[in-house]
Formats: C-alpha cells, structure tokens, sequence
C-alpha cells in the first residue's frame, strides 16, 4: 500500500450504545469512534457504516472504496440484509481484508465466509482475560509484549467452531477455567481476514493499547496487495500447450 | 469405525448418463454404479441418492445413517433445493464425512463449506493428466505410486478459488500446460472433506484403478471418529474456576 | 494397519525413576511401564528401549520392526548420540511414526524435525492443568470430551517456539496464567509425528485415564500407512513427455 | 520496515561462474550480481557474502546487519560450515528473512530449518517452465500475473521433500511432465523463510522480470517485523496468578 492511506470503513451495529446506559457511559460516540480513535488518521482514511444506515452504509460505492472492513455486530446480525452480505463477500474474495470483532463471530459474513457455525461456549462474569501471542514474529503482533491482559471481559471458550486457521497468532487464557484461539488469520479469495476475539461492549476493552495496536497491525497485515492480479475463470481457455494428437 | 462397514451414500446428480448417448454408453448404470464398483462390498454398506429422488434422495433417515458422502453434480446444481443443502451442511459438521468429486466443486454445499467461490479454468480438450502424489505418507495417497495418469480428461487449470487446503494430497499436471490442487483434504466442524478432482462424465476415469483407490483411500479416511464428542456450546457455561473477588 | 498389531517402541531416559525417591514410588518400573500398561496388548506389541541400553536400544534391527516410537527424556538429551538420533530421523521420513511426550521437546531427535530451537516457559508449582480439545473430530481426540484435568502438573508456557502445527488438536490451561499447545500433530517425510504435553515425572499423569486414551490414539494415528509409496528421488529421471525441440 | 532500507545480504557460492564459461558468460559478475541488480537500491541496502570469503562473509557483525539473506548453493554445500550454518539458523530464528533459491533446497542451512530431507526429482533438459501462481492475493505474487514462463530450466520434480508449506503460492509445470510446489512459506521462530525454486546456474533466469518481482517481493516479505517481542524463555517464570492452596 506504500504511501498512500489505507482507506478503512468501520461498520458497527450501534445498538447497544443507544439502548443500554452502561455501554453509552463507555462508548457515547458509539464504539466505531473508540476503534477509528484507535487507529488514528496519519495512515489511515476511516469512514463510518452503521446497520441502520440505508444499505448499512454499505453502497457498491463504499465498498469499491474501502480497503479493509472491520465488523461488529451482535443484537441484530439476522437484520443485516443477505443482499448487503453478498455484496461483502464479493468484495472479500476480490481483495477487501475484514477484520471481525469479538461477538462479529455470529455474524452472517464471518459463517459465511468460515463454512462453520462459528458457535461456541460463552458467559459474563467480568472476568481476567489474558491474551497470550503464540505466533511472535507475526506482524498482527508487533508491539505488544508476550500478552495483553484485560482485567474483565465475557469469556468465550472452545471448542470454536472455525475452520483450523490459516495462522494462529493468539490464544487466550481466561480466570474461569478456559481458553480460546483469540487472533486467527485467513485467505478467502484474494481477501485476507482476521478474526478478533476481545471487545465485548460493557467493557472499555477499546480503549486498551494492546487491542489498539492489535487491530492496527491486523488492518495494515490485511490492506490488499497492490498489483496482484485478479485470476481469469471459466471456460474455453485455451491451451498454452499443444494437445498431442488433437492438434 | 474398527469392525463395522462403513455406511457410504453415493449421490449423483444422473442426468448426463440419461440425456448424452456418450456418457450413458461409458456409464449405463450411471456413474453412481461405477462409483460403488469401485468401493465393493467388502468394507463398506452403499446405498445411492439421485437429484430426481423424493427429497433428492437425502432424507434426514438416509443422512442419519450416513457416515459417508460422496458427491458428483454439474448441469443441476441449482436444482439442488436449500434446504437439502443445509441439512448435509449440518450433517458434515456433526462430522459426517463428504467426498467431493469432479465438478462438485461448483455445488452448493461445497461452496457453503468452503467459503468461497471456487471458481477454476477449464477446458475440454481430451487430454492427457498426471495427478503426481505431493504427501506419500498420507492414507489417501495409499497404494497408488508416485502417480495417476489419465490419458484422456478435461482441464481444470488454477487459479481454483479454494480456501488453503488443511492437506494438500496430489497436484495435477495437464498436456495444455496448467497445474490444479487436485487433492485437497479440509475439516469443518467435526467432519472430514475431500476434493478429489478427476470424472469428467465423456471419459471412463471412475474405472480406473488408481481414481477407485483414491475415492476408497478418501472414504476410509473421512468416516467419523467413533466416540468422538460433538462439543457444547451457547450461554452461561458456569466457570469451572472460582471468579476472584466476584464469588 | 488393519488386522495385525501396531508395532510400538517405547523408549524411556529411565534415569529419575533410579534418582528419586518420589519418582521411583510412582513409576516402581520406570514410565515406560506404565505408558505400556496403557497402551494395553490387544492391538499392539511393545517392546522396550532405555537410554542405557546399548545403541540406547535403538538399533537397526529394533527401529526396522517399529511403526511408532515414544519419546520420554529430560536430564540426559545430551546423552543421546548423534548416529542413533540421525537414525531414528531416517526411519521417521521413511514413515515411521512418533510420539513426543512432555519434555522430549528437548530432545535432540524433536529440535532436528522441527528446525526451530523447541523452546518454552515452564514453572514447578504443582499447579492444575485443563487441557482443552480444540479440534473434536479429530482421532486423537476419540473418547476424551470437551478436556482432561491433571491436578497437578508442571506448568509449560508459550511461547513455545515450533512450526505452526499442521493440525493443533490440544490447548491447556494453566492455574497460574498460561496457556500452551499441548497436541501437535506434523508430517515429516512419510512419517506422522504428535507432540503432547503433559507428563512431568513427579506427577501419576502417565496413570490417567484421558492422557492414556490419547497416548493410544496418537499411536494408532502415526502407524505408518500400508502401501504407502517412497517416492524416488535424484538424478536423471528421464521426461515422461518429450521435450519439444530437443528430441 | 516502513522508511529505511532493508539490508539485504546476497549469498552465493559463486564457484560455477568461475569454473563453466557458459556461466561465466551470463553471469560475468557472479549470479549474487543479477540478483542484486534485480532487487534494485531504491529499498535495499545490499550486501554480498561469497562462500570463499573469511566466514563466508557471515561474519556475527554481517549477521546483525542483515534483515534479509539469500542463498544460493550447489556445488559445494558440504563446504559451509556448522558453525556459520548454526550462526545463521540462530538469526532467523530471532527473526531474520530467508530467501532460498533452487539448488539450495539442499543446502544445510535449509534441511536443518525444514527437519526433512529435501530431496526431489531432478533432470537437466533445457524444457519450458511454468511457474503459476495458486495464491493470487499473496504479496510475494504481487505485480507477476497469472503466470511465469521460462523458455528453458532445469526441472525439479515431486515428490518434494519438505514439510508441508504454511503458506504455497506457486506450482511449476513442465514440459517433461512434472509438478513442483515452487513457491513456499515458512516460519521458524520469529522467521520468515521462502523457497523459490527456478534459478540455475546454465540459464539468465535472475534477469527475467517475473523472477526478478517474486524475488524482491519476497525479501519485503520475509523482513522483519518492527517492534517484534523476542519471548522469554526458560525455568522459573513466577505464576501471573496465585496457585490455590499452595500461596
């Protein structure tokens, strides 16, 4: 992507803030403004979608646009319209990375995208998560230590129902007993995803510098690759060799 | 599976064989016949379903007594109803195993499972492919040597839009001049897929010994683990550690 | 394999059990009787190979009729020569399988198949270990639920410095804030290695009912595959088409 | 890496160009040359090592000052030593890029990274080369379309001897009938490793374009990541949590 900005839209279910006091004290602005705060402007253009803008704030327009997608939903994933998810996926698999947040797990476009359920076990106890990386060099990685703890979150536990990832840069240990693959990486298409797992919304998880930096590298490692070449499908190709005999 | 057969349940789409003189004098019982020819009796307890069948032939009995899927379509892959689909969606993930033949890498469910498109070149030109073995120590690759040779098949060249195999097992070379993933081994949720490129329906390739001992390798190694255990997930798991300062 | 018995070598430093009381009064006959007495005689035949033994029991003839060979060794990696360490790395490309436990992940013949330096964090505090099933339809998952619990364990860290796992079906928790990949599986050549990790010698863990079970199923899963082609490989294989041009 | 130069450091052997004319003529100034002119000084500070050079030219201090190595090797693998070979090893696993190419594979310095054999098949045939790329989003295809052609190469052929790759972004065909996995990803340790398979020493292949992208692209590759936490290894890391019961 060399020097010009990764252009980032933030997509956000932005229910929650509106309906629950606690979470509005956390994120007034909505936890999109926490996330694209997070990232910052020097390297990155950021712009918003919420699910209730028309289309969800994701017009063909937007999405031509939008170089890395980050996703978090978890009240109404069943309203995002399959038309929208459609249209996501699309543009995952010609390029577009995705970053999907915490309980973005059930949403449409990750199952969608994974070819799993992506269910598995949950609880909020306000409880110690410690995220510990097991992948160091890794580039989603860089500049957080050997772990990032959060002193309370919800718990998800394994078993994850996801595809065995493509690279596993996280895990993490929870106080009540469990532990989960927190950071996953994956290719579909030409698109590059990274799964996510800390940010539940009653907590000021993205306000914390080691998700921060996390979900910066993620956006950087997932920004697609200048000059690759969409490949040419389908029929009638013709042959770059002879077909001995047929000629 | 130790000592019981292995319950395999051919699916064919069977329209080919009914409508082109060709393929119904290669295969006049229908591919799905030379399918279990191939398997015989010895280890495994076939049964058939056909697109045209009531339901497809997958009811939710047949599938609950499947331990195997094999799967080859190509003219009617939409006929294939959704609702069928999502059943040996959810059967494959409760680990049911699924072998994918041929041009049943455009179906609905191997789409569904995979997460992408994949799409792939194609070509026919009645040529010859090499199927090479990339990984001898795996069970699929079982008594087969260091390849296949097909005298006659169609292409199907890369880019095929899969996510990265789990294994990747063979690689096909062609006359033409391409190169395909031909072999590609996954595992979603609890259940074992493979792809198994070769079947073009012009050709008599499910007659040949070494495709008959792949398609038998691949069943063996996708039957469900006895005593494996289908994981709990969803709300309030209690802890199974005391939650510090919260009781 | 089939129907005759899996071959097992079940190779032991045996030097603690000599050295230490506490040791001595939980494995009287050294571990490897009690890893055998959980592998049981019906479908295996084991025989034994002490680090004191000449050729550390390794010879050709023993490593000629082994198809899986466990690895415990901890004071004495050192000892282990060089010309049996490069044998049983031959016998393991050929197809020979191998199982790592605990703190064979210092061994001489783990670091060589890995290429990495196999390092980790570890801590002796007597402390509860959960070690969780992150890939439930795997074999070597048969039969143990959602996790096993060891009271007592030494604790092992990550980062632990491996090539990212080909299949990771094991996940442990730690009462003092780690976690770790404890069930590793990886193809070398032809031959399936699996590294678990629990098993500190001060500790019954070799007695447990789901660490026996997947010591058992770990074994059945790198029995080398009936066959299974070794590849040619060199100088001067002739073209299996011509060379356009060149004659 | 982000605005200084990658320091990269061009191994070469460099004893064909000096004993065959034929490759004396095409690579006058040593193939490190070709491959040096391919990377370009716009982003990278280049250095050479020579087999022949005190240490090899791998001093400690050239080590340090290298984000990247390349290797090229063929006749004289035996003559690197252990020790600069265990030098070398000790800075990828801390982080330092490789790149290896072709007649590498059988260098020490990769078969101990890979802990496999590395063999292949091989054949000197003057035939065409078709390098097509199978991971299109990949940055290391960036910019070389579907595919590369080389009029004449040596073949490498399967079965290829490696570890299964974490990521394949090419495959080779030949015209003699072969496949070749041509474009493998690899981490040890904090490194990141990539094998490219075309490059020998009778054909100007280090001044084709295509080869010339794959190269430079996989050096911005293999770089290492800023702010990468080498992890803490080793005995008696203090529990982060209290141990019950035993305070």
């Amino acid at each position: 992507m060399s020097n010009r900005k990764i252009k980032v839209t933030i997509w956000n279910e932005f229910r929650h803030e509106k309906k629950n006091e606690k979470v509005a004290s956390i994120y007034p602005a909505g936890m999109h403004a926490a996330i694209a705060e997070g990232l910052g402007t020097d390297n990155f253009e950021i712009k918003f979608a919420l699910l209730d803008d028309p289309e969800h704030g994701l017009t063909e327009a937007v999405l031509a646009d939008t170089d890395v997608l980050t996703w978090w939903g978890h009240l109404a994933h069943d309203e995002v319209s399959d038309e929208i998810v459609n249209r996501v996926y699309d543009r995952v698999l010609k390029g577009m990375g995705l970053i999907v947040l915490h309980s973005g797990h059930f949403s449409k476009i990750f199952k969608k995208l994974m070819g799993t359920s992506c269910d598995l076990k949950w609880r909020e106890a306000d409880e110690k998560e410690r995220i510990w990386v097991v992948k160091p060099g890794h580039p989603i990685a860089a500049g957080i230590g050997e772990y990032i703890e959060l002193p309370e979150e919800e718990m998800y536990g394994e078993h994850f129902d996801i595809p065995e990832p493509d690279e596993l840069v996280m895990v993490s240990w929870f106080e009540g007993g469990e532990v989960f693959r927190s950071g996953c990486c994956y290719t579909r298409g030409a698109g590059r995803i990274f799964y996510f797992r800390p940010g539940h919304e009653t907590f000021p998880t993205y306000y914390n510098e080691g998700v921060r930096r996390v979900i910066t590298n993620a956006v950087n490692w997932a920004a697609p690759v200048a000059e690759s070449t969409y490949p040419k499908y389908g029929h009638a190709v013709p042959s770059l060799e002879p077909i001995k005999g047929k000629k």
